[in-house]
């Protein structure tokens, strides 16, 4: 009885151990945002200022973290996974209901809900996107495919994309992918009057992948450009 | 006739000192592109690194420039008005020759070879889209939003966009102006293999701008969107 009782305790003692060592990680990600929302990007982050902003002595940092890239990836997944699985839901339940219209209002509300309670860590995104890290860029870069190769998989759910091409399809989710990101900027800018702001760029994220999306199931029968001269 | 020879003497010693000064403000913006060239964006500038490559004393950045901002925005400038020039002068004679076609495809090499003879300041604008610096983020979107307006402009030149409302022609020129500018950062990547790289971007461009056109073309009459589940 002993024994194990001493072995429940080691695993709680372990638990406890894990727990803490979870909310410092915490702790020195959201301390990243805090000290890089004061102004200056990711590459003038240093460990003295990030680990007094976080609590904890400056060797704890490497308890978690290789070096500040690794810790940026880590910032560039916390970002996107959350929102690409609330995309991806939002679309497969509209699928089930047979809704085209209803993915795409849903799925843009969610994304312009989801900046505006998520500011510090897609400002974060927007800027190292095309920071002086490399790995950070890279990063993003590839984060960014994988939006729309998830979307890509999500429109053949929807006639007449069921017939496209991988590489057609690409071009197409892509196109969407960065005439949303586009938006991201100016839903960032501190506003005085952001309801009011997010209703119209909503609506016109709305007007522009509609727009898309006539055009893509139109564009492979279609060889030259339909417009010409007056 | 002294009096003239000295009139004479005195403006050609003007224009001289006036050809100087130009001298010095160009070899100041180009200097700000070589320092941050080398990392660190236009917040991590400073007045003595970047005097001291230009070859001036620190002083004399005051004689161009009231502050660091006022030379950002010189940079935002003279990065923009070029590319602006061509892409109009493209357009117009596209729509002369009555071809959409032309027009498209002209733009979108001309766009391609300016961003590789011009790295380092197409480099500095889309950092600064979403810098630290509220001012050179705002010059830098109104100069996308100039970009766009002028495209809906010459839009109008080819059937259907002469009957477009001015709001509809925004959303439209906007999306494409977004969908070009998504490429830039791919297009800055330094890469062994530019040449081949570029003829993919290229036609990926091609390809998604024709989307929008076509899309653009359908859009207003469409309330819903025409996709349908499967």
């Amino acid at each position: 009885v002993a024994a194990v009782s001493d072995s429940v305790h080691k695993r709680s003692q372990m638990a406890v151990r894990e727990e803490k060592k979870q909310k410092t990680r915490s702790a020195l990600l959201d301390a990243a945002l805090a000290v890089m929302s004061r102004g200056g990007g990711f590459g003038a982050l240093g460990l003295r200022e990030l680990t007094r902003e976080a609590g904890v002595v400056p060797t704890a940092f490497y308890r978690h973290f290789k070096d500040m890239d690794e810790l940026g990836l880590a910032l560039v997944e916390e970002g996107c996974t959350t929102l690409r699985q609330i995309l991806r839901d939002v679309r497969i339940e509209a699928a089930g209901a047979g809704s085209g219209d209803l993915a795409l209002e849903r799925s843009v509300a969610s994304f312009v809900s989801y900046v505006d309670a998520h500011g510090a860590i897609l400002e974060f995104f927007v800027r190292e996107r095309s920071g002086p890290s490399l790995t950070l860029r890279s990063a993003i870069t590839s984060e960014q495919r994988g939006f729309a190769r998830e979307l890509a998989n999500d429109l053949r759910l929807f006639s007449p994309f069921g017939d496209f091409s991988d590489e057609d399809l690409e071009i197409v989710s892509e196109l969407i992918v960065n005439a949303v990101v586009a938006h991201l900027i100016e839903l960032l800018l501190p506003a005085d009057e952001a309801p009011a702001r997010d209703v119209v760029i909503t609506s016109r994220i709305e007007a522009q992948i509609r727009i898309i999306l006539l055009g893509a199931a139109r564009w492979r029968r279609a060889t030259t450009m339909p417009v010409k001269s007056t």
